[in-house]
Parts: C-alpha cells; sequence; structure tokens
C-alpha cells in the first residue's frame, strides 16, 4: 500500500517549506535518482557516532527497512537517541554500499521528540520475544515484529477486498448488534445499557428485546444474495469462550460471501481456493522484506515459506468426511478421541488428515446431516445422510474456512426447522424460499488464523493490532 | 465495482454447460458485440405476453437497469411471474431500441425458483416508499431503491479504502470491545456474557474489568500513528441514545484517520476535504444511475446533484468558531439557543451558519478549550481560550466530520488530565508523550451521514443494510 501505489501522492498532504520534499521512507529508499533537496520524518532506530561521521537509522512505519542517514559529528544532540522522533533535511544520494539502494546526507537533524530511553522497554537493536512486547500493547507497535505484522495485516484486508470487488461482490456491512445467533454456534456477548442509562431510559432492554453481538454475519448475507446473486462481508465477529487460549479470541475477524445460483459445493470451494491463492500472493509481492522477518525469526521451523509456495503452485485436496473417516480409523496412530463415522473431527484427527494428504490445504466434504446446522443443504444420500459441507483444514492451524450449500427448497427447510422447534424464530428465513428461491451457498474464513498460517504464528494474540487481556487500559 | 472492474472474471467462478458464457446482466448489458450463447441468471422485474412475442425484464443486483428478454410466446410458464427467479439461455443481440443497448433472444427459459406474488409484499412497477419497504428487511433489497442504495455503499466503502491506500496509510483494525470511552462522549453499550455463560464461567465480568462498545477507534489509532505516521480504520462504532430519532442510529460506521508530523489544523482539514471529494467522486462516477436515482425520486427537491457538483468544484469554507458566533449573533433571525461565546453550536446555528455561507461545506475552526475533549491542543490563546479542534457542517446534515490536532505536549497534557482526574487511567497516553512524541491530529468522519448527504436521504435508517428496531428477528 506504501510507496508503490502511494508514491508521491501523500506529498498532496503536506505542507511543507518551500523546495524541500517530504519523503516516506518507503519512497526514499526505492527513488531512482538522487533528490537535491529532501525532509524525511521519522523514529531513531539506531545511532553510531564516529570520529569523522554520524550516522543514524530512521525508521517511519512504511517499510521495515530503516534509511542511513550521515551527517556531520557537529549536528549531534544529546536528545538525538533511540527513540526519538526526527526531521532530517538533506541531499537524497546513492549510496557507496551495496546493500542500500539510497541514503540521506543531511543537512539539518531537528530532534522533534526526544525519547526517555531509560524508561522505554524497547531497547537498541534487541531482537524482543513477542511475549515481552506484548505486555505493553501501546508501544509494542514501533518493534519491528509487530510494525511488519501490522503492514501485512493492512495490504491483507485490502487483497481481500480487492478480490471481491474484482470479482463482482457487493460489499455489506451486516449487524454487528443483532438478536440472531446464526447456529447456537459458541457462547453469546450480550449487549447492555451501561447502569447509568439503564436507570435513566427506564428499560431493562435498549432494544426491547435480549441483543448479542454477531457470531456470523451468514444469515444476513443470505437476504442479500436474493437479491445482489454475490455478496460478501468482513467484519469483526464476537464468541464468549475460551478466551485464554492461545487458539481462540474474543473479537476476530471474518470474511464471509455468499453465492446465488451455485450448481454444487464446487462452486463455493473454487471461490475459497481463489480467495485464499489471490489474497496470499498479494501479501507475498507487496511486503516481501515483512513476510520474510516471520519466516526467518518467527517460525524459521516450519519452513513456511516453501510451504506456502508449494500451496500457491497446487491444487488444494479434497477427501470427503467418509473417506477422512476411514483414512483416520486405518491410521496406525492412536488417537485421544476413537474416529467414528458421526463424530466431529478432532484437532488431532485434523492434524492427522492434513499430513496423511502431504501438508497441504485439504478440503472435507460432505458432513453427516446430524452434525450440522439446520440451513446446510440435504444431500438426500444413505445410509449415511450427509449434508453438502465443507471445512477447510490447513497446516499448523487446522480449521481455516468453513461452508455448505444452503437448503434453498421450502419443503425441506420448513420440516427441519419444525422438528427442531424453530419454525417460528426463522418464520423470516422460511420466507425467502417463497419468493424465487435459488440454489446459493457460502463460506466463512477467520482472518486472524489465515495470517497465523501464512505467518507461522503460534498465538493467535500475536496477529491483532491490541493485545486484549493484558493490559485492561486499553483492552 | 461490477462489470467494469469485474468484468469476465466472475466467469472464472461458474461452472456452465460448454459453450453457454454465464453473464451477469450489468456485463450483458455493457457488452460491445453480440454474444452467440449466453446463459443469464436473475429474478424477473416484469413480464409482459404479447400475441407474438414474450417480453421479460431480468435483474440480478448487478445494476439498476434489467436486461430485456425477447422470447417466442411459446415459452411461457405460469410460474413466470414477478419476482421469480430464472435462468435464461439464448444469444445476446443489438437491441433494435435506442434505449437499450443489448437484448437477449432467449431460446431457453427455466424457472429456478418461483414466486408466491401473492404473499409478496413488493408489487411490480410500483414505487414504493422508503417507509413501506422498511417493514420488510428480509426482501426489501430486491427493491430498486434500496438495490441502488446497497450498490453505492458498496462502493463508497471501496473508494475509502482505495483513498487511504493510495494515500500510504496502514489500515489499522482498532478494538469493538473495549474498557476504554475515550471522551467520556456518549452513552455505553456494556458487554456482558449471556446468563448461561455466566453462570458456568462462575465470574461477573468476561475480560475481568467492565468492558464496552466503542465510541471511537481515535485513542488507538493515536498509538499507531507513534509508529507508521498514516493510519485509518473504518469500522462499526456504538452510541446507547436517540435510537429512535431519524438522525442517530445505535450501531452506525466510522471512518477515522490520524497522521504524524502535522504542521497545522489545515494538514488535517485538506484531508477531510479530499476523502470527502475523492469519494464523491468515485460514487458518482460508478454509479450514476444508482445515484440519479436518489436524486430523481428521493430528494428532488434539494437539487442534490447540482449541490454535488458545486461542492466538488469549490474549495470548503473555513471560518473560527469566534467568527461563527459573531455572525450568529449578528444574525437577523431569532434561535431558540442564545448564541454565546463558550456555548456549543445547536443545530439551528449549524444550518444558519451553512446557509449564511452559501449551502456548501464549511469548516468551523478554534473551539473554546472548556468545551472539548482533554486530548485536543491547546492553541495558548485568550482570552478567548481555545484549543486546534474543527468540525464540517454540510447542508442538511449538519455536523459530518470532526478533527483536532491532539495534544503532543507532555506537560499540556499532564496538567490537564491531573485536573480532570484522569492522570491514572490515561498513564499509557501519557507514556505515548514521552517516548519521541510528534504533533499529530486526526478526525471522524459518519459514513451513514456522508451517504445522507451525498443522496439527500431523510432518515437515517434508510442508508443502512438492516434497518434494526422494526423487525426483531433481524434486528
Amino acid at each position: 500500500m506504501l510507496g508503490v501505489r502511494g508514491g508521491w501522492q501523500a506529498l498532496r498532504h503536506c505542507s511543507s517549506l518551500p523546495r524541500a520534499v517530504r519523503l516516506r521512507v518507503r519512497e526514499a529508499l526505492g527513488a531512482r535518482q538522487p533528490v537535491g533537496e529532501v525532509k524525511v520524518q521519522g523514529w531513531v532506530r539506531s545511532v553510531r557516532s564516529q570520529k569523522e561521521v554520524l550516522f543514524l537509522h530512521i525508521n517511519d512505519g512504511s517499510s521495515l527497512e530503516s534509511l542511513q542517514v550521515v551527517a556531520d559529528p557537529s549536528l549531534e544532540d544529546r536528545d538525538l537517541t533511540f527513540g526519538s522522533a526526527v526531521e532530517v533535511r538533506g541531499k537524497l544520494v546513492k549510496s557507496p554500499h551495496k546493500n542500500q539502494n539510497m541514503e540521506l546526507k543531511a543537512e539539518t537533524i531537528r530532534v522533534v521528540g526526544p525519547c526517555d530511553t531509560w524508561l522505554f522497554p524497547l531497547k537498541m537493536k534487541e531482537r524482543h520475544p513477542l511475549e515481552y512486547v506484548r505486555q505493553f500493547p501501546h508501544l509494542r507497535c514501533r518493534n519491528n515484529t509487530l510494525g511488519s505484522l501490522l503492514r501485512i495485516r493492512s495490504e491483507a484486508t485490502a487483497a481481500i477486498h480487492s478480490f471481491f470487488q474484482d470479482n463482482g461482490y457487493v460489499h455489506i456491512h451486516t449487524p454487528i448488534i443483532t438478536s440472531n445467533d446464526c447456529e447456537g454456534a459458541g457462547e453469546l456477548f450480550q449487549i447492555e445499557m451501561s447502569h447509568e442509562t439503564r436507570e435513566s431510559a427506564q428499560k431493562t432492554h435498549f432494544f426491547n428485546v435480549p441483543a448479542f453481538l454477531t457470531v456470523s454475519g451468514q444469515l444476513h448475507l443470505e437476504v442479500m444474495a436474493g437479491a445482489f446473486t454475490h455478496v460478501f462481508t468482513f467484519g469483526p465477529t464476537f464468541r464468549a469462550e475460551n478466551s485464554q487460549s492461545r487458539r481462540h479470541l474474543a473479537e476476530f475477524y471474518m470474511v464471509e460471501a455468499e453465492l446465488s445460483f451455485t450448481e454444487s459445493l464446487q462452486d463455493i470451494m473454487q471461490v475459497m481456493e481463489d480467495l485464499f491463492k489471490t489474497a496470499t500472493s498479494t501479501v507475498l509481492s507487496r511486503c516481501p522484506h515483512d513476510v520474510e522477518l516471520f519466516h526467518k525469526h518467527i517460525a524459521p521451523a516450519q519452513k513456511t515459506k516453501d510451504r506456502l509456495e508449494q500451496m500457491l503452485k497446487n491444487k488444494f485436496v479434497t477427501i470427503s468426511y467418509n473417506e477422512a473417516v476411514e483414512t483416520l480409523k486405518r491410521a496406525s496412530q492412536t488417537f485421544t478421541f476413537k474416529p467414528e463415522w458421526g463424530c466431529d473431527l478432532q484437532t488431532e484427527h485434523e492434524k492427522y488428515l492434513v499430513k496423511h494428504c502431504g501438508d497441504v490445504p485439504v478440503f472435507v466434504i460432505n458432513y453427516p446431516y446430524d452434525l450440522k446446522p439446520f440451513y446446510m443443504r440435504d444431500n438426500e444420500d444413505g445410509p449415511q445422510h450427509t449434508v453438502a459441507a465443507v471445512d477447510l483444514l490447513v497446516p499448523g492451524v487446522g480449521e481455516l474456512c468453513g461452508g455448505s450449500l444452503r437448503e434453498e427448497r421450502l419443503p425441506f427447510l420448513e420440516s427441519r426447522l419444525q422438528r427442531l422447534g424453530l419454525a417460528d424464530a426463522y418464520q423470516w428465513y422460511l420466507d425467502l424460499r417463497k419468493f424465487g428461491s435459488v440454489p446459493h451457498g457460502g463460506f466463512g474464513m477467520g482472518f486472524e488464523r489465515y495470517l497465523q498460517y501464512i505467518l507461522g504464528v503460534d498465538n493467535i494474540k500475536d496477529v491483532i493490532p491490541f493485545p486484549r487481556f493484558s493490559h485492561s487500559c486499553l483492552l
């Protein structure tokens, strides 16, 4: 997003002294030719004072790499320390060193904001572990690893938006506050007025009915797929469970899409695979250094880069739930949970299957009817009765995406909802099947798990901007 | 987003019979030349049966315009009614009528999903008022007006994302659940576990401290602006107030940006104006027919189109709060609230000022110190003490954006927080001023108010995908 697309446009927003071109560090590093009079602003990442020359490295978050500043030692200042904010004016010239393109020959250096290095929890040239920086949610973004993470997160977000826009999807903001629990999946957060409001409003529920934070926008998207054929949403979702684990967040982002006029589950799987590969290629090409940092220092044992390149080249593997259970039964490995047709696949089973298929992403399709929510389409098979559902499993993370064809046939849906005692609550959902109902389906992808997978990050709290629970003021 | 950018790429995701090219309606309407064998899917918007020929109009949400289908009367079917879903195969040919480019000569018409026209609340060729369709949140997107609104909303969202990406901003997902109330502005929604969860978890607060839905991501963005210099967020925000009014939503979207190394309030205002104009130009050029529908049928009296074109051409007007109060005092109009230096501008005042300045967007800058939250930068003026704050007022809507320079100077911030008794709660915020603090500022823009302004929509509930409060199942 920076430099390449942005380029010199960023300059439009800056008032600057005559003749001095304000450059972001990324723009300066990528410049094709020297620039006579430039101004660079950022934070000092290193200071090295020699007898003849003063070297600084300046970073402004536009790239992992910092810009080298070369100055006369007379420009040294006691406030010019690691972490301080500076504005440097001078000439951008070709660097004599082969590992950098350009460097800045300083004419003036102004310390805009000094840094109390004694109190500052980040130290010069130290590679702090993720666990350490997680303690400082308001400062950790100035650490290289978190800087890279947040640039990647931003690029991945943009890539996902572009994928859907380029393919003609309408973006829908599905409700965050809802009275709908979608599939009864997971624990819900309930919304209340704060105490003072409750007293002044003289009522218990703000919305007159109990209201919750959304666990999925799927049902709302299905409404929209009845008018637009291709819709997507990409926003926060919530589960009040397992909040202290390394795998779960109470608040996480989910990409969800819904397509009308589908002909088979393959239509849905194709979009899942295309989305996954397009987003990943974009991130790899736009943030190569940021991604490399993760593959080199955070997950070197996992050979993440090779795995990603292999993944992008090959078609994802597909197996049926029936085949999965047979494979697990034949396995020489002993499982804590005995694999059995009709039972959910456990994490240990998913791991085995992914390994068995060659450590690549694996679609598992056609799950038992009784395991899945009411809206999934009946395959009308037997004796092992299944629905047209699909999960995408990936190495190291497990389930990344889940999707299905939705039951578009009124009689099937009506009788299932009646058996479950839900026909009244979902009258509006049945309604949709009366007015031009078409075969449709969709899927959801957990965005943080996606980032964990491509970067090899173990703890899901390290792929979000603010690590909740560790620092209540910034929860 | 559809057709133009998407084009034929959408085809990749469709399995289709050999030789038949699956086209979205927008693609078919925009085709440059006849196509031999095509398949179009969508919902019937009109059926006109003549002795020699059967005319249909098919809409799939990819555009406001429907595709005309011309068929032999033998293809008629009793299920082929308004609202039914169909798949039509045939030849795409130049239309002999001058008000349409292409039409589809049908070879087969298959009714995929019939529609119970008796129960369907939308009627053929009727222009239903917004109040009427708001009763049917699960079906109203199949109405022309709401279809146009949702395409515009999707395009405007994309345009806002692009604006920031093109200008080198990092996109940050600021927390939705937070313990932070930002500025004590507005009533908060509190988060609780649902009753069952609370019992099984054996604790009162899920996060061990009271948690709320965010009212603004500003303070979190300020953290990030200390590492990236240009950051933005665009997500849901919440206020538990005035939920039944035409002007307020409990859940609404806000665009927020934060910039480091600002030199004056002008830097912030320039970004606000550029964002506003870029997004609006994009929407006008990508959805001209959708926007026209609003300007023609929803707000014809407001001459919205002329107003927008004028707005795009001229620079926004800027007046100081001092000038605003003087202007109001000189006004011949009698106000319910007497204009007085030191008091908030009321809606009636804002309306007067906008009209006084020629019915164009107006920046009001430099508000009284005592009116504004602690984080706004002290102008150190007097005797009328002000802060570097700005509001953008627009005709018909009032306040659309608010922004300020933030107080980056530790001593100023520290003494102000101490006077307010907030120094402990905001220790982390003070911390930011110790480690390379730089002049910075930012702003927020209400997305729904933006849509109301450009489209001339009176009730804010008509610019969101799901009208809450009217239909609890889809809240």
